[in-house]
């Protein structure tokens, strides 16, 4: 582990995986438009929405997918984490009041690039509203601790 | 076009283009945070953040990308667009105070199933920040045309 509690390339093997999970909610919505300046009327607009296939106002996929840069973020690798590459499926809608929960599998370790590549998911109940691959690069305790001993010189050693 | 002023598929011819801008402020940070739960220490904590390769606070990578989602929502192909999928490459940090500028491009039509390929981009003065791929589903005005004409019945004609 690094000094803020997130993986080291040594810690992680192939398997390990994490999870966040998030209700969201109107509040979400109504932020996010402002944020990102998504203001589709499939996300603000009742009237409208019900109209449309997806019956009522539904969440941006963005949104959603921010999920998974919480638990790359957070849990694993965690802290220290730089988020290099995304890939997003938009599988099904989110409804304002329900509970997306975001996965993070590890699936390969690319180790002499400090490189890592996650399967991602988010789910609601049983169904994948979101699939996909994201890449991170982490940082190595071993090249830490060579780079430790780098310093001490023989000058160090004798003061 | 259609009712709500988006693009129909047959609107459309590669190398149309669209962008939407906004600059990033701490608010911003602060609110997609909680948004998506992503409370990385390199976006919320200066002091932390300053010890890092990035010398200081940056923006989540998924805020800047959201601005991809409000000119697909919005611009191109605007107003009933469906998301289908997006590939991201995070290439260079924002910073709060930064203008973001996301531009999308139709690369791919495929009008037989309604679908388009975009190159999203988004850039910070002449740095490309993030690059990558949209896939969108959009509606028809051919399609809507011809259901209109199915539903004239000889019955309907002669009343």
């Amino acid at each position: 582990m690094n000094e803020q509690n997130g993986y080291d390339i040594e810690d992680l093997h192939v398997g390990m995986s994490a999870s966040f999970a998030k209700t969201i909610t109107e509040a979400d919505i109504i932020l996010f438009s402002g944020v990102s300046g998504d203001i589709n009327a499939v996300h603000l607009n009742e009237e409208y929405a019900a109209t449309t296939a997806f019956k009522g106002r539904i969440a941006h996929g963005m949104l959603s997918a921010s999920l998974i840069s919480a638990v790359l973020a957070n849990r694993l690798p965690g802290p220290g984490t730089i988020y290099l590459d995304q890939r997003l499926k938009f599988l099904a809608p989110v409804r304002p009041g329900d509970t997306v929960h975001a996965t993070v599998c590890v699936r390969e370790i690319v180790a002499d690039k400090g490189r890592v590549v996650l399967e991602t998911t988010c789910k609601v109940k049983d169904t994948v509203v979101i699939e996909g691959e994201a890449q991170v690069k982490i940082g190595s305790s071993v090249r830490r601790a060579a780079k430790a001993l780098d310093q001490i010189t023989p000058e160090r050693l004798k003061a």
